[in-house]
């Protein structure tokens, strides 16, 4: 295994405070801590977040992932002035986020106005071996002279989401010398909150205790010998509780001695712990490239690991924000996201995630099923927008219409349905991957029943053929159309996946079976036409076609609706993300090669790609079609939504689902990893500016390592594994490598449609 | 008149943003708006509150004065860099609040890292005539180049009270080009506050709108030539209404109208019109002085400033915060500090005003009688925290236990009762100053009897006399003791004028008379002993004394909590404020010179002052004693409280009670104003370092000025009055100077007790 990267945050630069806080967050999946300076900057946005626990802070509000009390700032006075990087002269500047640790580090050399130079060093990790803990260590020397040095930490609850203030603060106290606890829970009552922090000194000093205004504090004031270093060794334990199982009072008194336990330890033996869990999670799951650029790596480590450090696999009651645990943006609620762009990563590395992230969607089922009665429709309506209940927590209102003034409404909510025939699409893809009978049998077909049946009913008849109309595809700028042929493809293979799994565990349901069997035999889908093209609707192919070029030249930004407001958007063929191509990407087997090479040729210049889902997923289909060049342009430019210069890019938390597409885009792309018909497929082809791919891969009970190269295939394998390589099918046992020239090119020609019926 | 003065901020210091903030917010009894710079800046809490707008956040919280939406704050960039005072270089700064016209003006010319020069000026003030209007101007001015330059300013509602959020967005829109609303209610949807906002730029740019996350931000970015100024002209109108009379959206679209009057009108329309009004004030209050150190003036005005700025006497149900309305310390809550410190400037000035502050107490009679009657005692017990409604607002927690580490509970509202005999003693002194009949024979009566009614239930029997126990005087480092001095002579004061002024306005309750009367009869008044010393309750000479000079060298920051818990506070001879001297203060008539003079000797060596209504009470007391010398040190460091040295002396606000000390230690001290008997009495003596006062004085229905120096006094009087000038009985009619030579000292060993009766 090469060794892992590092993310490195090049300079101080205020511009770029939130972007780097989000990209370099520490987080292990039930907790994430924005990199945020331990100083405070002006618009520099702390953030703590804890899996799962979401508030509605107020009646126009929508529920949200509740930023927590603050347990990372230390306020430094040297010599009475306050320290901040804005002030004086950086000298040496060092800050990165070390992967195989998931440690945070900065090291500053810094002159002050008075010309006093300090070392200022700071670590962080949030532990992968114990959820709830992290620890942080803030080291400062006096280089030149001995300095009056005064820190402040504690636990700061004056942290808000953009002011909305989800947490009442029930009690603060001190323990002893050095430990503090404050308990909160939200305004609801629904969940109890409960920080535990213990503040150790190297060097003796001035010490007190504050509680005022939502802070509790510890001062540490003392005068340090030049050359001397003070550091604070600052273990915290994030724990919240929605039961009531136990007392508050026990819950707070085992939270307090859990830290103790881990103060003892240290920071240094809790990072080993740390460490060696990260090891195993790499084991697993790193992907290995040798490339021109060393950006490739860091990105490709980068998505990796937030993969891990986004995903509470600790809780089937949670799933994915769009942000991930990295920031308040989408108000950390769940999209389609997690199931079409973050559940490949899981379902070939650690399956049973993939499971968990299901089950949360089953667990959801009430509120799916709620949302379609309130609307007059059967089965199961998944909201757009999830958090903890299944409920719609879509907002009402997003940006000012550039013509009236006024707040416009957010469609998605009312008309996005596609999410019901991707959740379905995924338990298909987990059982093809995993052959999971259990979770099928159980969850599964429940979850296809029930998305099925809305299909069912959403349609409207239309001289005797079914049409699905007032929708919103995966293209937001294009609203409330007819027969969007995203959504009618999906359904149908939503609806046929029901039928045929219902058939294979003998689940009876005449009168469901009669509906479906009718809505597959009758249900509209949009034939391409001579040239390929799929129509993206019914009216989409007739509205005017404008130069996007400026647009598409800030592509992620929306420009164009600061243009045009959006209804004019939507009177022309503008897409603000694949669409058609989206769909060739989902259902490989139902479109030809020339098909797919069709439809990106004729969308992608329509599309500003304005979602950071979209070129990703232009790549794969690039690349699948053939063409590796334009692939990995396609795959830089999404590696770069969260890691391009663009200082704000990832201001309100990283693009958790770009990083899904980091990880397909190499899997599902180059290395042309794809189930058809139960079977694992995989056809290779590097960018010529890689020599070497490697990654573990999970295929049901077997555990392969991959190591692809320009002109052969070597796979290690715990057990035997039947799959078609480059169009072949191969067998691969224990290790063994097979040559490029031995096999000829696959037919382009053809889909596979055999058992997927029509179409 | 003498030229008004002007505050200024001497140098920009991170450490003394607060300070500034507070001294130099503008306000106008209706609004105000903290003086934080247009930029941000870590650490500085920008404010804006409207008088009586309170909410409660949380179920552990109490009602706080709610900071709204801001509207000051203006986002610059300067080539892309964000603009801030910490970086670059400061060449010229000009800071200050000019007492005329209330208009905050700052002017920087200041160096950026890259050498570029740029001046920096703006300019706001809150209207005197229009209260709901504040008007701002903010200009930029590139010196050395032409610059690329961006502002980015609008209503921003993600301001909190530490973390406390009191509003919900209800709706956010623009108006044509320039115009800006935002609707906000209280999460309890008690009141609705529509912040409406025009910003005009004095040249083109581009110009864009957006609405994210509670922000609703103007964005104006264009190219400004060398020497050529970009102004933004910000006209904002802040309404609220509790009441449902008119709709929400009339409300709003009348509020819009009004504003666009006012921007019509321009800043410096609107500027002319608000100094007009501000010099009616002034003509009314001012007091001048003749002072070897300029800064005593400045200190005057500043005080007088505040005193209007402060007080909504636009709105009978509010009344005054202990920070005014420039912080939110203590919540925004109303203490005695209105009625004991605040009210002798009113009635002397506006006695409207005066009667407005009580009437707000009589308003608000219902709570009190409510909290009497939950603790098992008659009459009306008011709150020792007051916000809207008149329940009691005291937090239940204040500061960590250095002991124990769990927070004190605040055991004010418990015992602290004496806020009942201060509310009657200000309904007394009211009607003394004004003979204001049909006040005293409604409002005033019956506050006297109800509070009355409490002291006769509150006292407690033993051994045949009555005694007052378990309370807290004034000293509020001696909790829970027994017949406080304080509280049982100011109890006895109420109920004794109970009496009279039922007697003199025929009120009859036979049940009530014979139970006062027999309260006067038996109430133990803790007598002076053979030096004048008179006990501060049952225990306290009992007590040990320790050495308080390295707390008394901290006076106000309560730095003996730090080294002893409270309850080790209290079993020591240790004061936080005059309690005894206090009551000398209040009731000169019961105590003889000599009894004033041994009190101020025995216990300020036993107080700390760490109370900012300590010290100038003791100077008010040294003067009345002949000692100007002491008289006046205390007066400066009791101006000091807010324009001392101290950089975080004021960081949530001004101390209101303490500008009203100031004026009380010049006219109540320095001039020797007094009411004895229902007659006005001045004994005027300046310190050595004045050679004139001035001042303006209402007195029934006279307007007199006066004019002191230290061989005479003159008055100028709109009518006749009769005073006591030294002593001696005189009439002022006209204009007329007195020469100090032809008066004798009045003799200093006996009270005047005949009309009061016992003691």
């Amino acid at each position: 295994m090469l060794t892992l990267t590092t993310l490195t945050d090049p300079a101080f630069c205020p511009h770029s405070l939130n972007k780097y806080a989000s990209v370099m967050a520490c987080g292990n999946g039930y907790l994430g801590v924005r990199a945020a300076h331990e100083e405070d900057y002006t618009g520099q946005t702390r953030g703590m977040y804890l899996a799962g626990v979401y508030h509605r802070a107020g009646r126009h509000d929508t529920n949200e992932l509740v930023n927590l009390p603050d347990v990372m700032a230390v306020g430094l006075q040297l010599d009475g002035e306050n320290f901040t990087l804005l002030a004086g002269e950086i000298l040496s500047w060092q800050r990165e986020l070390r992967f195989a640790s998931g440690e945070l580090c900065r090291h500053v050399i810094w002159r002050s106005a008075s010309g006093a130079r300090f070392c200022i060093e700071s670590r962080r990790f949030v532990s992968l071996d114990q959820l709830p803990v992290l620890a942080q260590q803030f080291s400062v020397t006096p280089l030149d002279a001995p300095a009056q040095i005064s820190l402040t930490t504690g636990i700061d609850a004056t942290q808000t989401n953009s002011g909305r203030q989800h947490l009442d603060e029930v009690s603060v106290r001190v323990y002893g010398e050095q430990s503090l606890q404050g308990i909160y829970e939200t305004q609801d009552q629904s969940t109890e909150v409960v920080i535990s922090a213990s503040c150790q000194f190297s060097l003796p000093g001035e010490r007190c205790f504050t509680a005022k205004n939502r802070r509790l504090s510890c001062h540490h004031a003392l005068t340090v010998a030049q050359g001397q270093t003070v550091t604070l060794e600052k273990i915290v334990r994030v724990a919240h509780r929605h039961e009531q199982a136990i007392s508050p009072a026990t819950f707070a008194k085992n939270a307090m001695n859990a830290l103790q336990t881990c103060a003892v330890l240290g920071y240094e033996k809790l990072l080993e712990e740390t460490t060696r869990a990260w090891q195993k999670r790499w084991d697993t799951s790193r992907v290995a490239v040798s490339a021109d650029d060393p950006q490739d790596q860091v990105a490709l480590d980068y998505a990796v690991w937030h993969l891990h450090a986004m995903t509470p696999e600790h809780d089937e009651r949670c799933s994915i924000a769009a942000k991930g645990l990295t920031g308040e943006g989408y108000k950390g609620h769940v999209f389609w996201d997690t199931e079409i762009f973050l559940l490949p990563f899981h379902l070939f590395t650690r399956p049973q995630v993939a499971r968990s992230l299901l089950r949360y969607r089953w667990l959801n089922l009430p509120g799916a099923r709620e949302k379609a009665r309130r609307n007059g429709w059967p089965g199961a309506l998944f909201p757009w927008e999830s958090a903890a209940s299944g409920d719609e927590e879509t907002p009402e209102f997003a940006a000012i219409n550039i013509r009236t003034g006024l707040r416009q409404k957010v469609a998605s909510a009312l008309a996005e349905h596609h999410i019901v025939a991707d959740i379905a699409w995924a338990v298909v893809a987990y059982w093809q991957a995993t052959h999971d009978d259990d979770f099928m049998r159980k969850e599964g077909l429940t979850l296809l029943i029930e998305t099925a049946m809305f299909w069912t009913g959403r349609a409207t008849e239309v001289e005797g053929r079914l049409e699905i109309h007032d929708v919103i595809g995966p293209d937001e700028y294009t609203e409330h159309v007819n027969n969007n042929a995203y959504t009618n493809y999906m359904a149908w293979h939503n609806v046929a996946h029901a039928l045929t799994f219902m058939q294979k565990f003998n689940r009876q349901d005449a009168s469901f079976t009669r509906a479906a069997s009718d809505f597959l035999q009758r249900l509209w889908l949009p034939p391409a036409d001579a040239q390929g093209v799929i129509p993206q609707d019914d009216t989409f192919l007739s509205k005017p076609v404008i130069d996007l070029s400026r647009y598409k030249a800030h592509a992620g930004k929306q420009t164009v609706l600061l243009d045009y407001s959006r209804a004019e958007v939507n009177a022309m063929q503008i897409l603000k993300q694949a669409d058609v191509v989206m769909l060739t990407y989902l259902l490989p087997a139902h479109f030809t090669r020339q098909q797919c090479q069709a439809n990106l040729a004729f969308y992608e210049p329509r599309t500003i790609h304005d979602s950071s889902l979209s070129k990703v997923i232009h790549g794969i289909v690039a690349a699948r079609c053939g063409d590796t060049t334009r692939a990995y342009d396609f795959w830089r430019s999404g590696a770069s939504i969260d890691l391009g210069d663009d200082p704000h890019s990832s201001d309100d938390g990283i693009h958790a689902a770009a990083t899904g597409a980091i990880w397909s885009g190499v899997i599902q792309g180059f290395a042309g990893l794809d189930i058809i018909d139960g079977e694992l497929q995989l056809s290779p082809a590097l960018p010529v500016q890689w020599q070497r791919l490697s990654f573990p891969l999970r295929w049901r009970d077997a555990q392969l390592t991959l190591v692809i190269e320009h002109d052969a295939v070597t796979i290690n394998t715990t057990s035997s594994v039947a799959l078609q390589l480059w169009g072949l099918s191969v067998m691969a046992t224990g290790q063994q490598t097979w040559w490029r020239k031995d096999f000829s090119l696959p037919d382009s020609g053809t889909a596979t449609t055999a058992t997927e019926g029509k179409p």
